[in-house]
């Protein structure tokens, strides 16, 4: 054969579970339930090559075992937040099977929240996606990545652009004043498993909103920038941060050839094309 | 020619805007924005068959003008809701397009909410969207329905399905304790176009969550009902609702193959196929 | 309770079946075999009200009996053709059950197509969807509609688009060369249900995308109206073809700032706000 | 602050351009055109870092600008493939910014095609999408990378899964005879800039195809080894190959309870979960 095999991996992603947690009490009239609903990806890196190569599977752990033990670990344990049943997730396949050398476990929760004040009623209505990702490489610590997915936020003004770059293709003018509006993404990086991972995602959140708040905006970079920095520093545990930022544009509507005069009032929203803004920012 | 022309239509959609309120108060110290964000289609009918018929374009209003129509409109007038919006958008090409007999506008709302205690920022948190169409017909009153789409709610017990029909191709037990998920979409069609719409959207939403909580559901069917006329007898205003309730299963995991009772605790999620529920309730 | 029930409909949506047919030739070295995947819509109504009104079941099929019924159905026929398999299921149901007064269902195609000169690979690179929606009511005779989504064609020139209105809100200017872009759906409605489906089908795409080609286009209104006209001489089972001709728009970039020439030559693709026409030809 | 930049990247995401060559041939009535259609992301790296730190954008080639610079690279040079067009436009790039150490230009084409034999019709049928990648570091060669998304293909026997690991999850049976289905994504990389694009992709996605139907399949995990193999066979100019090759379960209906055997004939397709396989395999 021409190639030999670089890189393999495999599993089974969108497997969506959710899960009821129904304290029995004796004293309660009627029981107070928990619901919790993810998405689950697993991927297996190991000693899969000859699978491959040869056709023979002896070593493969079908995808579909690969669900029914998302199943598995969700009945066995409690599900108390993305991180954790990741972690719990990625275990199970490292200690279940010795051939696998990297297991890579991500998680998407719809966030359900109490309705009114109904002991079984439940609303997802948050469009933002807690997610967390844990990779456990056989000999290493679980390393654990928290995020989200879908943050929009927007400043109506405090937000300009200029002295950029001029140039063959520039057309873009100066501008002190105009909308910011973004669809936040956000991974951060624990320096260890040990952390709490739903105090700690409360803080990152919170810092990060506080901040989009607090400044003049000089581009999205420098807003980025900020904002990752007041994720670190809200939250020790915290390694590292990225923030994708693309910038869905809200540009000025034109209404001069009809008389009217747009002062910073309306505007045309679109999806694409966007600005895209990624950076990382790692504890000193 | 073989056919004649017996219906036409056309306009623009998804004509995307938002608009800043910018109150400028002169003893404020900073201004306190208000930022609301719109998808418009326009949909009209008329005297245009030549245009069909003969390529006779005069009588057309441009699709293009139709989206320049909507930036004016939403210049010219405020954007209280997503109802008065489509209201005044219908209204003005009514008035200005004598040849036009019938204009339907149809807007989406993406909600943002101020963020923390900011003058200018906000956030887009929702994934329920409430919606407006407004259709004139020449000679007639203008017709409001209100609605949203995305409003994801779910009873984790106190649901049950049994006593249904058996047959060729029944497989499905009876049961009294099912998870009943759903993605309501609405629809409320007003008895006039003067109704406060902001206060009964308000209204409608509170009557359909409460009544979603407060029964033991023998069926989607039977929960739609309630919850239709409980929106009724929540606006006197409203003269006909129609809900749209999408059974959005949670299937118990089997687990039982590998020795685990799975007691109403974890659940497979699965988007298709799904139950598909609707009924329009009508003031008697 | 402040309505009644005016309207009712349900059924399952979405059930995906795929069906393998195996002709075990005794004389051939190898089965040839055919491939079809279908996406099936049902929905009944008839006397379900106590299901709404009292939490009575027992005159409903359950959505999970509808979908079961899909499965069987494809299991005893051969699925020819959307429109064939979407009578076969409306006609199974009406015949199952007396209290169903209509039945509607909706089918959907990805196309599987032999792949080289395999017997038993195939491929689905159409994004074209052939789609076919069967309802019967109790009494009359089936109401056929073939369809199709996802057809984009386009005009580089040999498109125009002026002497529209003038007034308040256009800013468009008269162009004799534009391109035309449209995503065309269709829907022709049958006169009876014994029409040969299959042909007919490739009849009326292959009278549509002629009559594309074949003139100067005024508007999308006018090659719309040509189109559908063309069909309807085509198949003389059509009584009537609804086009939905959304205008995506290849708008001129303007080029003019970095001392670049554009003669109709680089062009910006949008997909929204974007032009939406629709009509109905009817067979005299 | 408590962290420095470790990474950043900006630019803008899909940027979405058409092209119509037009031949202007004095000697033929009429003028056959070319149609393209490509979305292009455009990133750059480099010497950024004091818009993020410091506020300051005087090193920063606003996203606009991205833009507009892709509309004149499409003006300047013809648009042949999406390869040359991503090295014609990631090129500029280095060119025009000495700051700028590395430009990566991703490149998705809509396909379009001659209809009928018109000289200035086209479809664009195909939901196979053509992509591309360049990379310039400074100082380096440009790395090449070509492939395609949404490649549809079945294989409706000479298909099966056995004896693959047993374990605590295990439910599923060996199987000599499944469907197998894919919706394959490939990118392989060159070993230089030079290669003949257009000839290569064609050469790569037939090999690819030919190979899917030639043998009995062990797993996908074979499949997928045996398709990259060939790849590499067929052309030399391809240094490393990835398939990623999700498995679109269609899984035997069970119809045991309504009596009807389903001899691998009438399957449940669905979208998720899915078996998720993927691997590079490059050129000894």
């Amino acid at each position: 054969m021409a190639g030999y095999l670089k890189h393999q991996c495999y599993g089974k992603h969108n497997v969506r579970v959710s899960k009821v947690r129904r304290p029995r009490q004796a004293a309660s009239k009627e029981e107070q339930h928990e619901f919790v609903e993810l998405s689950v990806n697993v991927e297996l890196e190991g000693d899969f090559d000859a699978a491959y190569t040869d056709g023979d599977n002896r070593s493969i752990v079908a995808t579909d075992t690969c669900k029914n033990t998302v199943y598995g670990v969700a009945k066995n344990h409690s599900i108390d937040c993305p991180e954790s049943f990741a972690l719990a997730v990625a275990q199970h396949f490292m200690e279940s099977y010795a051939h696998v050398s990297r297991c890579r476990i991500a998680v998407s929760e719809r966030v359900w929240k109490r309705l009114l004040d109904s002991p079984h009623c439940f609303s997802a209505l948050d469009s933002l996606k807690p997610t967390a990702v844990v990779i456990i490489e056989r000999g290493s610590a679980p390393q654990v990545t928290a995020g989200f997915e879908q943050l929009m936020i927007a400043k109506t003004t405090e937000s300009g652009f200029s002295d950029f770059q001029s140039g063959e293709f520039r057309s873009l003018a100066d501008t002190e004043d105009r909308i910011l509006a973004s669809e936040v993404s956000a991974d951060w990086v624990y320096s260890n498993a040990k952390a709490d991972f739903s105090k700690d995602r409360q803080s990152v959140v919170s810092a990060l909103l506080t901040r989009f708040t607090d400044h003049f905006s000089r581009s999205v970079q420098e807003t980025l920038y900020l904002m990752a920095q007041a994720a670190l520093d809200a939250c020790a545990d915290v390694q590292s941060i990225t923030l994708s930022m693309p910038n869905k544009h809200h540009l000025l509507a034109d209404l001069s050839a009809f008389g009217l005069e747009n002062e910073n009032e309306v505007f045309c929203v679109t999806d694409e094309p966007f600005g895209y803004i990624e950076a990382t920012i790692e504890r000193e």
